[in-house]
């Protein structure tokens, strides 16, 4: 691969040129990285909703033509100055957010939300320059959360990439990027459920369900899955989901209902939908004295948690999370690791795969709710 | 005082007849213990804002003639029917709510919420049997919160009773029963603030005061006091506060000033005013990525506590806490030790002093804002 270090690559990448529209596999110029900068080819990546989100550009400011793609396994093709970290050949994880390792956030052990790298959606160009890496005959095709992982080759500042394990199978841990870290870590890192606790999910999508799995991984001995979707408590089961909960088979409020199930309520929640309805019942349903509810869905930008001082009084906690709480750099590849020791499985969360050719299908799965996560070969 | 052990003792108690009327010193009867219970002649007694509000009974039902008083230092007299780990001639801190020891709540590591002796503000008798211990020529007086420390001799549950190093002056630790250890332990337990991090304090009364001298004890390195009495500012000092902010002399909200002065929040803050307004500002003045928000003052009962989820989901902390997070009997001991090895300081939280025959004033030095506690010597 060192041939190509310091050229233009010309390589294949899925270009979003309209909201809501097919992407197009186009062929793109991909520039050689700048400082602090690695451009490297994508093996792997998956579709997160994130990607559909934003893609679909309902709300937010429409930036395109992007190369949308947030969690991908790849190997670093070359790097630019400054960067010591990463060589041509290493296996990495890049992540939608980054760990400078000198801003406050890094120093500081408890957030993982980098002043320099934190996520920005509505940036579509590097840091270092203000410019895109992408082109298209001289054209720029805008960035995605500064992974754009839809593309042969993607340049992504050093901040933003994990260095992995090289034996770890990237189709699997791609994964990782993004979605499955954000639920395994709001309850491996923030809820921290004790062995034999009691644990209520909020939402049983593919970050709901991760959130399970990081219950099951601690020893919680009542997974509650709670879906206003029946159906998906089958294939909760997988990741531990024992008991479920559908708030539209009872009359009374869903925290009462839990109370009830649990003489008081659950040591731990992780609420995974962005409701803010169920947000405040996540918080509610947690036991007075030891109980803690973790926020992870992102909600309406005019929501607004309400409840009443005294469930807080009552020695509850509530917090919330990003990326699971993990700093990319410093704590991903120890998750991979927890696959490749088998304590953690990933392959239940892939329930399809589809050639880069046929990307558009991976959205098609997504949109009607069908997949949990699709893996896109790029190779193919 | 072996004798007087299974008799009536007949003694001197401050009665409060009607709501908001002033105490009346009282002969009493005061009945042996019974079961799991234990009688202690009360030394040093200190009023809280807590007796206060009672005997105002404004908005609670009221329940009189009553014996208030729930901060004391007292000594064993006697004790009833399957008391093990007390005897006559103990030292002890009675308090409001107790530790069962057997409950799910004294079981967790994480909870002081005992289900048996959690306070109950409305009953006025003994556990055991549901009447009152005290008596006037055979006509009831009725109990507080387990307590009712305004008396020489009182019955109080062996739950209630935390029992200290004897070498501990009853007349500085019988403040450690309620307010200071609140306020200390909102800081010391729950919101634990790192050497060299920054505090903010809501409220610079005695328990906001205790919540800073909490901060001091950790090595905060910036103490942020907030009240809208700028009076206060200067007693605070002596309590480790050293900087102030008067929410009243600044257009922005509170906890954009402070945002402003700390680079992006407090590490820590504690909010000891009760007022919902306040509660919210203590939580949102907390840095994003590590800031922990705790609440400790007791809020309206229709108030309701509003913030956007996203303050939340940018890794702040909102937690509660009741009585500071202490388990009475198993934790205050070592908050005594903490005074007598002089890491704690309690001489500046007691600003008066007065004989029994004098416990309206300790009311009015309360009600006019003078002071902070106000020692009452029973035995005067």
């Amino acid at each position: 691969m060192a041939s190509t270090a310091g050229q233009v690559i010309r390589c294949k990448a899925a270009v979003a040129w309209e909201a809501g529209k097919p992407l197009v596999i186009e062929e793109v110029e991909v520039a050689p990285p700048q400082a602090n900068e690695v451009r490297l080819k994508i093996l792997f990546t998956s579709l997160c909703h994130t990607d559909v989100y934003f893609w679909e550009a309902k709300g937010q400011n429409p930036l395109f033509p992007r190369i949308y793609g947030h969690e991908a396994g790849g190997i670093v093709e070359s790097v630019g100055e400054g960067v010591t970290d990463l060589k041509p050949g290493d296996h990495v994880l890049p992540v939608f957010t980054g760990e400078c390792k000198e801003c406050a956030h890094c120093k500081s052990e408890e957030s993982n939300m980098c002043s320099l790298l934190r996520i920005n959606t509505d940036r579509g160009v590097m840091l270092n320059d203000g410019k895109s890496r992408f082109s298209i005959n001289g054209k720029p095709i805008y960035h995605f959360v500064g992974t754009s992982t839809f593309s042969e080759y993607t340049v992504v500042h050093v901040g933003c990439l994990a260095k992995i394990n090289p034996l770890a199978p990237l189709d699997k841990v791609c994964v990782l990027s993004c979605g499955i870290s954000t639920g395994l870590g709001a309850t491996l890192n923030v809820a921290k459920p004790p062995k034999d606790s009691s644990v209520a999910v909020f939402g049983l999508g593919a970050v709901g369900l991760a959130a399970a799995e990081g219950a099951r991984m601690a020893g919680a001995s009542r997974i509650i899955g709670v879906d206003l979707n029946s159906g998906r408590f089958e294939e909760a089961k997988k990741f531990g989901v024992n008991e479920f909960v559908n708030p539209k088979d009872h009359k009374k409020p869903v925290h009462e209902v839990i109370a009830e199930m649990t003489d008081g309520g659950v040591d731990r929640s992780v609420e995974c939908t962005g409701n803010v309805d169920a947000m405040i019942s996540a918080f509610e349903c947690v036991h007075d004295g030891w109980g803690v509810a973790v926020l992870v869905g992102v909600p309406h930008k005019d929501a607004v948690f309400k409840t009443h001082p005294v469930n807080l009084l009552n020695e509850r906690t509530l917090k919330g999370t990003f990326f699971g709480n993990y700093k990319p750099r410093t704590d991903l590849p120890s998750v991979v690791e927890k696959y490749m020791n088998k304590e953690l499985e990933l392959e239940k969360f892939i329930t399809h795969s589809v050639p880069f050719s046929e990307i558009n299908k991976a959205f098609e799965y997504m949109l009607k709710g069908e997949s949990l996560r699709c893996i896109i070969r790029m190779e193919e």
